[in-house]
């Protein structure tokens, strides 16, 4: 069938790319940033304040979801995008990540991985086929190809033995993605390391394979800032430039700037959200701790200039506040900030690229983080 | 000066009543519910949304703001009107209820009680004369007086003693607030216990200190509904009907209905918000306890014709999954649920009594809780 699915680059500036991907869900404008609905649900937010904040397409985690509520559930009650009530794309990852991270206990062969659900401790297959029989269940968009991620640093033997697993797995997870024949889109997930030539051997043979997207995985995983922008300069133009790129798991507002200047065309993280939770505003002057004292009796919003009405209207003397009396107000009122920023900085990268002023605007960004000019209060 | 604040009798039915009272910061529609904002803060929910589900004014916790932030600092921070956003009416407590039931340590004598803060185990004095100007501080539109409340069931001296020593109190908070000129309202609270003849020597005797609201106080301590319902329409009658009466603390949609029946015009409880965070939504076809299993497939919104979006938009299956998998999400949606449950409550309260059918909405109120007939599902 005809697929809904496409990428449309737009402009380009160096290496850096907008454009837009149309789903049968609605577009997605490049670069993007997915908050991340770990578990059908954006920790703490309102989907409304989520699209409000210019958010095209969240991600859920299959892994999650696929133990809870479980996906034949999701499946009869109409699907992700109707169970959360979120009509608009959704990517969910393929459970892999997920898998290395929260199971304790697992074991990976070529079949697949098995683990110990960290639920109720029922033992758990979960191969490539039945990675993407649960993303179709769940009805994503966007489905991710079963990997095997390495935590780096790691011996460089480990991490081909999983990148030459997670080339086979992609080819499978081709195979039963084609033969559900579904309008919808998959995608092949770059591994290898820190290791330029084996990033490139798996770009390669993905691309051979052929894929909708591309996503570099294994990164934010324990390495330093310097190599996964080295990782990613070195990975990017091994992809095909006529599909979309994402950046998994990835970042901070510095992380963002630097990967769209490389090539990215997509990120998801839960930093948004997460550091709103614990207190941690990002804005344009740079991340705001607001559980500091010296916020306590501030009467001046986060920005008084800012899209988002949290931003604009509520004190700092009042967001410290609701952190010191343990009010769950404050963390959902900075993770809607932080999300509304996030949103912003890659609308504004958007409009930069098409303006061919890319590079000026990452300087006058980042310019603005260090002048911190409006904190701590005068 | 000439006060803003005054109670309108719009139409009585029975001894139900309707009316209107007016503030400086607006009006009040009476019955009147007022949401509980502890610390300044709707537990879990948006200001926004608490407008939204009809809320005419909050009620603020005088102990929790004058440990902290602190009343001199709301007040360096332009009062609670400004402070927490929340431009409409507010009600504060004075205090004395926390005293009684957060503080280990305490000591009632004469001039006031002294207690042990739960914040910094710091000895903290809370007489009259400060409870009155930690509420001026806050900046609320209806103060109240310190009193002393005794848990029921009681020996009838201590309910006596600590009756006669709140009204002495009434009568000290009464000079303070005067003495401050200012354009607000002070409302002195009834005790009595469960004893007839002191609830109406106490009413008498605020009376004829004379105060802009009277409250009944010393209840929802842990007496039966039926006590409940006996002392509030035995004391109701003995208070001035050209004033507000308030129940404090009080309660269940049940109790409301009951209260109102018997000339009640405000009230303020955190059932709404602490039973929608522990999954249980109040709907016109009952409670319902959202974690029960047998929601988990159900994908009925709770009330397809609320008002309420969320009560509307989402589906019983997905909230069930918000509770099962730990989201903060789902406990905030059912407290705006609940919030706009209380509102559309009072609403048809006031609407009934201005069409003299009162009783009737009682009547087919509860029976439509009885009957269930939206649950479980078909």
């Amino acid at each position: 069938m005809p697929k809904s699915f496409s990428f449309r680059l737009i402009a380009t500036n160096a290496a850096a790319r907008t454009g837009e991907i149309a789903t049968a869900h609605g577009l997605v404008r490049t670069p993007a940033f997915m908050p991340v609905g770990t578990q059908g649900a954006i920790k703490g937010v309102h989907h409304d304040d989520v699209h409000a904040a210019g958010a095209d397409i969240i991600l859920a985690n299959t892994y999650h979801l696929m133990l809870r509520p479980g996906a034949e559930r999701v499946a009869a009650l109409g699907g992700l995008h109707t169970f959360m009530r979120w009509p608009r794309p959704i990517l969910t990852d393929s459970g892999g990540f997920q898998v290395m991270s929260l199971s304790a206990l697992r074991k990976v062969e070529e079949a697949g991985v098995t683990f110990r659900s960290h639920l109720d401790g029922a033992m758990v297959e979960l191969t490539p086929e039945r990675a993407v029989a649960v993303q179709i269940l769940l009805g994503s968009d966007i489905a991710m190809q079963l990997d095997e991620c390495v935590k780096l640093p790691a011996d460089r033997n480990d991490i081909e033995r999983a990148m030459q697993l997670s080339l086979r797995w992609a080819e499978r997870c081709k195979r039963a993605f084609e033969s559900a024949a579904l309008d919808r889109a998959l995608f092949g997930i770059v591994h290898g390391g820190d290791d330029q030539w084996l990033r490139e051997q798996s770009a390669r043979a993905l691309t051979d394979i052929g894929f909708d997207g591309y996503a570099i995985g294994g990164l934010a995983v324990g390495e330093t800032p310097e190599v996964m922008r080295k990782v990613v300069a070195e990975t990017a133009p091994a992809l095909p430039a006529d599909r979309p790129r994402y950046l998994m798991g990835v970042g901070t507002p510095a992380d963002l700037l630097a990967a769209v200047a490389r090539g990215i065309d997509m990120f998801d993280c839960v930093l948004p959200t997460r550091n709103g939770r614990h207190g941690l505003a990002f804005t344009r002057f740079g991340p705001i701790n607001i559980k500091n004292a010296h916020h306590a009796g501030d009467p001046r919003p986060l920005d008084a200039e800012s899209r988002c009405p949290a931003a604009r209207d509520f004190s700092r003397a009042y967001l410290h506040h609701l952190f010191k009396a343990g009010e769950a107000l404050g963390g959902t009122l900075l993770s809607v900030v932080n999300l509304f920023y996030y949103q912003d900085l890659m609308a504004g990268a958007r409009a930069a690229i098409a303006a061919r002023r890319f590079a000026d605007y990452v300087a006058e960004t980042e310019e603005q983080w260090m002048a911190k000019r409006d904190f701590p209060p005068p």
